[in-house]
């Protein structure tokens, strides 16, 4: 079986990437697990010559809060009776390899591992037993979220767009499911996350069905499932590393974000 | 004083529109308050003869929430001490003529008038004093909103985000600001908001600046700077109407949204 993406057909079970090769963006398939590249021309490059992007320009990035049991538990939440969803900026998109900048304004930056769905066709009001048909495939995703900003704004979006805070990657497994695939996320290589998609409240075709109920999804649309319980805080100097099932690894360190601080606005009773 | 936009040079006070042309996306410029339309080659079209998109394709729309004293106070939320941010899906925007439509998942869907700022310069940690620098201009959006559905989910996303429910244009007026404009929504005729950009708590050039801190901005991001007081229910075959100074009138009626009903999920325990 094959995919059509972006005007071609790729095998199911391919890895699709996309690359900058000389200033130029890039779809290209990712052989030996990423030890080569294979560019649109034929060409194969290895690794170190080209820079990894994120594997898809999404128009938007939809996640599902609170859809593992033992994660609403952790987080002192009820598990909700229909998917909780919001939205992170597609501005916060990492890749595989880039830093995920703390920024001043937070002091608590929380990982979350997450198997992330990517759309490849345009679709609304999908039913949940033909949902997944809509997907590209899957990949991985850090929900990076400043856990102090979103208990201080109830809203999530503030506390989970900061640029850097969506890792995905390293690319896409054409075709793939998530099936009950095991997702592990490791601190420092000590594992501190470790679900699967089975553990999810709501599947990942119940939550395809549900959002496109609300909004038309377009090509590379990216949804991210959920993550399971385990989460924490991450240091400046970590490395957060994200592994699924047959899919591979999104690995993204922490730096201090150096841009100027936000400095605050006068306080109401002062204007 | 000119502003560049997607290559060109636009006058300070032209408006700028985007229209589908024998079925291809153009930005054009609005002349005599919409009656023609100026394409890139210099040909004139009627209204008539052209159709109305939204005037830009924004990567996001961010929106922020009670930013009005007496807004707050209908809602009965207290006043935040810092912008309160939320994000509308792009894939709701909707052109001015087009139907907001009626989602079956929802018993009560509201308007809300807003002024937007529009985006014009990449742009990323702006200070108060320079962030109205960024903007091409300025332009309306109606911040629709399904009242039941943001009360039960907090998370505002869903409520806001439905397929066409951010009427956005009819025009960006370049180099437009806030300033004290008057904004005025009204209903089958009748004036149901009466606000100016001074009532808001926190300034145009306040929340840029928040949220450059937060996020990058792209050229074509919307930011919707709040509703004034007056926010209330819309029915099917409504016309609601946002007038706002110097720039026009964004007007779009209600249909019931025909598409298939969202049947629910099998309730937890009988899984």
């Amino acid at each position: 079986m094959t995919i059509e993406w972006e005007g071609k057909n790729f095998a199911e079970g391919s890895l699709l990437a996309r690359i900058l090769v000389d200033g130029k963006a890039l779809t290209a398939e990712a052989l030996s697990w990423g030890e080569l590249f294979r560019l649109p021309s034929g060409e194969i490059r290895t690794k170190d010559s080209v820079t990894l992007l994120p594997p898809v320009v999404p128009t938007k990035i939809v996640a599902v809060g609170l859809n593992d049991k033992n994660h609403a538990l952790e987080m002192g939440k009820p598990i909700p009776s229909e998917p909780l969803i919001f939205m992170k900026a597609t501005s916060a998109l990492l890749a595989n390899g880039g830093a995920i900048l703390h920024p001043s304004m937070s002091s608590r930056v929380d990982f979350e591992g997450e198997i992330a769905l990517v759309v490849g066709k345009k679709s609304r009001g999908l039913s949940v037993d033909h949902a997944l048909d809509c997907l590209l495939g899957i990949t991985i995703a850090n929900d990076v979220t400043a856990r102090d900003l979103q208990r201080r704004d109830i809203q999530y979006m503030r506390a989970k767009s900061f640029d850097t805070f969506c890792p995905l990657g390293p690319w896409v497994l054409v075709g793939g499911r998530p099936d009950n695939r095991q997702i592990i996320t490791r601190v420092n290589g000590s594992v501190r996350q470790d679900g699967r998609a089975s553990g999810m409240i709501f599947s990942p075709a119940e939550i395809l069905s549900f959002i496109s109920h609300v909004m038309t999804l377009y090509p590379g649309d990216v949804i991210l499932t959920g993550t399971p319980s385990g989460v924490g805080p991450l240091s400046v100097g970590d490395v957060v590393s994200i592994t699924l099932e047959g899919v591979g690894t999104l690995e993204n360190h922490v730096e201090r974000d150096s841009s100027p601080a936000w400095e605050g606005l006068p306080s109401l009773a002062e204007r």
